[in-house]
């Protein structure tokens, strides 16, 4: 296998000539083309690129780069426990806690796919003794809410799942319906207003920190003890664990229990594992939970496809790499049409941001291009009324990657003027993708749309746990596949480093630093 | 005055020039430079911008820029009425709302000034009898809960102001205090969930469209009034609206009341207005609203000040046009410190996106130049644990703009290894600003921080209503400078008018393009 910088390859410079070539929206996005450029997911889902400015050259030029660059020989070596997380040293393997697709995975004379099942059927035995009652609180009372104690990965990615999935659950009438919280940041304004929204004795809190050392959630940890104990309540009887066998947090009398992960699940990949795994199955029932599981499971499978055109993550990654490296776009918005992917694009900010956000190939070495864009996002409609001016007349473009939904998750709609919400929700997405790629000419400057803005489309019947998991797999994938063709190592994470040693000295009142210590005077710290 | 484009100014070259000569911030950030680059804002508010690329030459270049661009002067037409929102041939007023700074603005033989104060006395006065129980729902019972319908402006403003004073609002024990849930996708999942979760009888709505003809808000307040009226309550007896005079919803017997805006207030602009003012009213009481108008006038009249060194906003949006055009920077990240500041930085999306995202001049000319960046941002100290891996190494630059308090909300909290909660986030804070700035050497390149990575702060000693109003209105200054600084109309948004145009003719069933046809099939309309 060979791991050469992008720019290195035989196929970059055919692209850098193919991007001089215009690929004219206005006049190649047919009716044929949106026909043709269609790529089946997982679950119900389908990738179209219709209004990607890639015309069939330039998506030949993209499998050439896919077949250089051995996306998908890397991504076998990753399922199969290769190391693949170099600056650290670990294997990669949040794709084995959906299921195996490579080689048993043995570490330490174990099998960690073994381990994973293990640890989900461990937290579903005891998400359905909470739901059943058998586990109660201190007060002896049944828990109705739980509340999730983490930060970074052990917060965005649960907490958007778990808002996608709240009012389907309602819909759904799964009984018991336990009502999630999350906490997360280390302004105390955060825990103080979460507990004292929730009823404490019957609330259980999931304490996840894989290194059981995070400063912001040990913080939390205490602050959520001492309101325990406050009511009379035991901690211990209010808390599990979600961490590492090694923390400080495992095999702790302090909690109801302990599950664990290992060091080859990365924080923001971990909302497969028992990080979002115990807040949704205790919410929602395991079964959710492994539903959402095997809808990511099927994205996993997908991405083995070597064809670009029937590998919508392998796809959806190269025209990424098309509008980064070679279109010039430093930023990509993800247009969710459904109000319970609200905070989705926040999770894949992270995904993406923390994943790719690198100056150094997986050696250490210098690339001179460019990695990793800004991603930002919030769900359509209301974007329409508040970013898509830049986006449809600013200076600069910002490729669009929309996702929407036959049908809506409750099913309580009105009609007016004709038609119900749900169809406004998903004709104001059609005409956005429309507008964006062919604008609009105008004789007053200012009403002219220039259009030529290229956007994707991810589309499903409707928004379920299996179509959930087949939604985050993929943008995992893609991200993945990303790194592979800048030869990044996509799963460590060292420009968190630098702002935690400086806050320890300035905690320690020894910044170092004479421009730090005034900076710490000003907010009289 | 003069309008001309940013880049036929006499500056402009010069800055170009500048813009070679690096200002090194690992050298040049010293205790002195912190002290020395702070400039006082009203309330306890002080904008410090020691860590930007900014030297002292390039700082008087930025004070012949604003000269030269007369941006106290175009602000001073704007403030005595002027039609600055040249395309819609419309005054720009949303200081007016605060206060008085300029000469009495007429229009059709109406005192605008006189005309928003009774405004506000006349929805204060409807929220102390909402608050009081003088004003009743349908079924006799006293509000306890406000739900706002709106989307975009009336939407995101008055929801971060919610968000950001509610915890301030508990800890005051201001009594009543109404909670308020906000209303505005045309998603009907939104509506539902938000209907699930409040008890109708106890709940006014508020209902804000400047024009009544938004087709989201329609759809949300047909589907209110469909609960309300399933409930058996009368729906005139539950909403209130905030509207223009020559509205549909104006002088309508089918609402409680009808508060007045004019056309001379944008959308993003409203919070100031009815559009936020009857919700944070209502909730939190009349005199919480007006401490917060006070602390925005006071910024306002700060903004009048010429020398940019004593001009936070002018000074804000004069940086920012540097690292905009000349040190090419295409984003800016909004990074409060400060969980009750969540929604912050999506409000500031929509004012700074939707007013400078533009691509024609005032006048509809051609512009050589970038406009508005992408503004994206999260609280700190999540951020951290999500994108910031990007901020600190990826291969682009993204400006910061930091903003903590002294002093938490709530004022509840815990000491873990010596320090409170609130003294961790604010040590993160500062060790942030200078391993951006100043970053670290390390001879595995996968842990080497390049630093120069600027950023700006803004400090205060709480977050009370004042020091929100000084801080929103900070921000709509700046990006009103800006506008002029590149010549733009910041108050029309003409970009958002072809969505609407494709997404009623996909309603009408004659969409007149193929293509959309097709992606109207795909979603099943």
């Amino acid at each position: 296998m060979q791991y050469i910088n992008l720019d290195k390859t035989t196929v970059y410079n055919k692209l850098a000539a193919a991007a001089k070539i215009d690929f004219n929206l206005r006049q190649n996005l047919s009716a044929e083309r949106v026909l043709k450029c269609s790529v089946p997911m997982a679950d119900s889902l389908v990738y179209n690129w219709a209004a990607k400015k890639v015309s069939d050259d330039v998506a030949a030029l993209l499998q050439a780069l896919a077949d250089e660059q051995e996306l998908i020989g890397k991504y076998k070596l990753l399922l199969d426990g290769e190391v693949m997380n170099t600056g650290e040293n670990r294997k990669v393997l949040h794709q084995l806690l959906r299921g195996q697709l490579g080689k048993d995975v043995i570490a330490d004379g174990k099998n960690i796919g073994d381990f994973y099942k293990e640890e989900l059927e461990r937290f579903s035995t005891f998400a359905e003794a909470v739901r059943s009652g058998k586990i109660k609180g201190g007060a002896g009372k049944k828990f109705t809410h739980v509340a999730q104690i983490g930060i970074g990965g052990s917060d965005l990615g649960p907490r958007a799942l778990y808002i996608a999935l709240e009012n389907w659950a309602k819909k759904e009438n799964l009984t018991p319906c336990l009502k999630a919280k999350f906490i997360s940041n280390v302004d105390p304004d955060d825990a103080s207003a979460v507990i004292n929204s929730i009823p404490l004795d019957e609330t259980l809190f999931v304490l996840v920190s894989k290194s059981g050392t995070t400063q912001e959630t040990l913080a939390n940890e205490l602050f959520v003890k001492d309101k325990l104990k406050k009511a009379g309540l035991d901690p211990s009887k209010h808390i599990v664990a979600v961490t590492s066998e090694t923390s400080p947090l495992a095999h702790n009398s302090s909690y109801l229990d302990s599950f664990y992960i290992d060091d080859f699940i990365g924080g923001r990949y971990s909302s497969s594992s028992g990080a979002g795994g115990v807040i949704i199955s205790t919410a929602f029932g395991p079964a959710v939970f492994k539903d959402f599981l095997q809808g990511a499971h099927e994205s996993d499978k997908n991405a083995l496809e070597p064809d670009i055109r029937k590998n919508a993550a392998m796809l959806d990654a190269l025209i990424g790499v098309w509008e980064r490296n070679f279109l010039r776009l430093p930023y990509t918005a993800v247009l969710p049409y459904s109000q319970a992917l609200s905070r989705f694009p926040a999770h894949l900010q992270q995904l993406d941001m923390e994943s790719n956000g690198k100056r150094v190939n997986r050696y250490g070495g210098a690339i001179a291009y460019e990695t990793g864009p800004v991603v930002f996002g919030e769900p359509g409609t209301n974007g329409q009324h508040s970013f898509y001016q830049f986006l449809h007349q600013g200076t600069d473009i910002a490729p669009l990657q929309f996702i929407g939904f036959k049908e809506s998750q409750l099913d309580d709609d009105i009609v007016l003027d004709g038609s119900s919400s749900t169809t406004k929700l998903k004709a104001n997405l059609a005409a956005q993708i429309v507008a964006f790629a062919k604008g609009q000419d105008d004789s007053n400057p200012n009403k002219q749309f220039p259009g030529e803005r290229p956007s994707s489309l991810i589309h499903g019947d409707r928004l379920t746990p299996r179509a959930l998991g087949a939604l985050l797999a993929h943008f995992e994938n893609k991200i993945m596949f990303q790194g592979f063709v800048w030869n990044l190592n996509s799963f460590d994470q060292e420009g968190v480093q630098l702002g935690k040693i400086l806050t320890k000295k300035v905690l320690s009142g020894k910044s170092g630093d004479e421009a730090l210590d005034v900076y710490s005077k000003l907010l009289r710290i």
